[in-house]
């Protein structure tokens, strides 16, 4: 794929109409000549280079990885490889759940460089949580396309040879399973060096948390899950950071932590993100309870992303499963569809409780760990950060101690509820 | 490793010599010069030529694999790289479990062949088990092997970037895996071209498990479970035919269908053929009851590979717990020692029911599948192999189904016994 068979350089704003400029797939779409294109670095994230390039015909993005995390700096080196994993992972869910992800217009390896759709005017959708704006749509496109990757990226889908070479494949993007691996199922449960959180409003139940075995326990047997499970290609990073919506679309951003693992694993990651927003309502309110209404709706988003997810993936169970698992000969062909059905049941609820797991986890490390939410980290007063931050560790811990033993999402929600209204001691 | 660069060719008894006396690894070993060198062919198993080649100093294996299943004929292709999967598997276990397999000599993945150590005068198991022969370190060596295996293959153990290089190399092994999905899960339960039973005898018995939903449901999840959870590498094909003893030693041999899989899945395999050889007992007694002992020495050894692998692999978790998954920063470190025995008892019970839903599957598999056992097609009678084999398949039926409630080898055992006394309608 490489047209600039090239040593990898960084862009720049200045070289890049140069340096791109000969690649034919760019050029058409941009129209014009380089010199007629304006590029402007846009990269908010942790990692990334990212340029929105205009021309004159069409304007598109190009995201190039740096050799080492942009938020830290070249002390904490990350390969390129990374680019090569988010393009692999791009073109899969583009044909999995066609419309949800950007169109890939040119990759280059050896620059690390993915030049793709540019979504306007879509906003990254924590912004929308914050502002307290609702979308009509978001949970149905959400729950479709976490169905719809898990379901057609695994063995009750795909040739199972092309799926053991996808494993291989993605077996590689091993720095970036580390960094998922340690930050968000280990170092939140010790007194990690990287890990900060709202102190001193925070320090008893992070240490009560800390000191919790059940908690570290259930923890430790969600990243083996993780780290072993091989059931579907991930997205890796699905929270709300990576989704852009307009009022009517939603797109699904960044794929470069891609792996195969559970298919709970996205779900759960992204419906954290809704409980966060959820707890971080208050710290937003233009007025205490002004947003009681919008929290209710944010539990409605999660509520109907399951359902979908749900019945997405029955779905595809009773029209697309064409896998090595759960073959038709056992089963339907025996005239026996209710075993199909049984079966079915059985892998949604260990979706479910794997799920309720990693949404928990992922409450915690975004509290506790390196990496926090926009959501908490813009609430200026840290008692009120701290109040709502604590509730969600609250509700994270009993979701993963007690995920085996809550078999409905309405259960959850009047966990949820509850903790949101209790007065914290 | 390839000394003999040339397009692959299968060996004779004649060309061997020849052939390899140019391999320092092998001349050095055999002695003298390659036309003092002896040959013959003695492969008995379904897919390879093995040689015994002896030398005036010492006599070794020299094992080929052919470009297709040998039982079958070239109407059904195997890859010649299984060669290289069994031998990345052996330099593994070799570590993993010191003197547990054969030394290799040389490999040479052209030819697709393994020169290795010779064990003499070892028998294989399966003819001890139907001669009625004891042996007093069986179990020992075998449990141990197991969790060593098991153990130091998987994330509990191994550094994760090289164990997920390990599980990219052999994702690689696709039709070897092929075969153990299908003829193992899925053929078994409905009537698929290849199976065949004892008939008319085991008629009922087979058609009733073929209807059997629960059974069916809960066959997949188990295949499901070998070909998605990446745990450990296994040997991938552990039964008593790929065992070697002496009185006093055993040996493990033939891991080409070495696979990252589920870590109950190899001592599954190994005891549903210590239980098939329980249940072929009485086709093998010199008189009605001269085995009945025997028979509770069998389920001794069960009894006690279970208790060593335990054991170990709790030796280990204490010891060499050094890979990414419960790590001791979060347990030990934190003065909470008993954190990690939770864990530990949490993981051994999910092996334990992989191991028994395991064991089930293949006890049906190898008596209404394609491949058997000789311990039942040996039984000259039909009525009373058909009578042995239906309690096989009967016992086998009750673990699948029921192993999540099956909490202790005993209640196993009795189950087993229960079984082999009562009167089959």
């Amino acid at each position: 794929m490489s047209a600039t068979s090239q040593a990898y350089e960084p862009l720049t704003t200045e070289t890049l109409p140069a340096r791109l400029g000969s690649i034919g797939a760019i050029a058409q779409r941009l129209g014009g000549a380089p010199a007629d294109w304006s590029a402007r670095e846009v990269g908010d994230g942790n990692l990334n280079l990212v340029f929105i390039v205009e021309g004159p015909r069409d304007t598109i993005i190009v995201k190039q990885a740096l050799p080492y995390v942009r938020l830290v700096g070249d002390s904490w080196p990350l390969p390129l490889k990374r680019a090569f994993f988010e393009y692999h992972a791009l073109i899969r869910q583009a044909r999995r759940d066609p419309g949800s992800v950007p169109e890939v217009y040119h990759f280059d390896e050896d620059q690390a460089l993915i030049a793709m759709q540019f979504f306007t005017p879509h906003v990254i959708l924590r912004k929308y949580l914050m502002e307290g704006r609702r979308h009509q749509t978001l949970a149905q496109a959400l729950g479709l396309f976490c169905a719809r990757t898990a379901f057609r990226g695994s063995d009750l889908h795909m040739d199972t040879a092309k799926r053991k070479a996808d494993v291989a494949l993605f077996a590689g993007n091993v720095e970036l399973c580390d960094i998922t691996e340690t930050l968000v199922f280990t170092d939140p449960y010790f007194d990690a060096e990287m890990n900060h959180h709202t102190s001193p409003q925070l320090d008893g139940i992070v240490a009560s948390l800390r000191a919790d075995v059940d908690l570290k326990v259930e923890a430790q047997h969600l990243k083996a899950a993780f780290a072993n499970n091989a059931e579907t290609l991930l997205h890796g990073d699905l929270h709300t950071g990576s989704v852009m919506v307009t009022d009517d679309e939603t797109k699904i951003i960044d794929p470069e932590f891609a792996l195969y693992g559970p298919m709970g694993f996205d779900t759960g990651m992204l419906l954290a993100n809704f409980f966060m927003a959820y707890y971080a309502q208050p710290g937003h309110a233009e007025k205490p309870g002004a947003r009681t209404d919008y929290q209710e709706w944010i539990l409605d988003v999660i509520a109907e992303i399951w359902e979908v997810f749900v019945s997405e993936f029955s779905r595809l169970w009773r029209s697309e499963r064409n896998g090595i698992l759960y073959r038709r000969e056992l089963y339907e062909d025996q005239n026996q569809p209710l075993a199909a059905e049984q079966a079915l049941g059985h892998r949604l609820d260990a979706i479910w409780r794997d799920m309720l797991g990693f949404c928990g986890v992922e409450m915690h490390r975004r509290t506790l760990g390196l990496a926090h939410i926009a959501e908490y980290d813009t609430i200026k007063d840290d008692d009120m950060r701290a109040s709502c931050e604590a509730r969600g560790l609250e509700f994270g811990r009993q979701i993963v101690v007690n995920r085996a033993r809550m078999g409905q999402m309405g259960q959850v929600l009047d966990l949820a509820r509850l903790i949101a209204r209790e007065t914290l001691s």
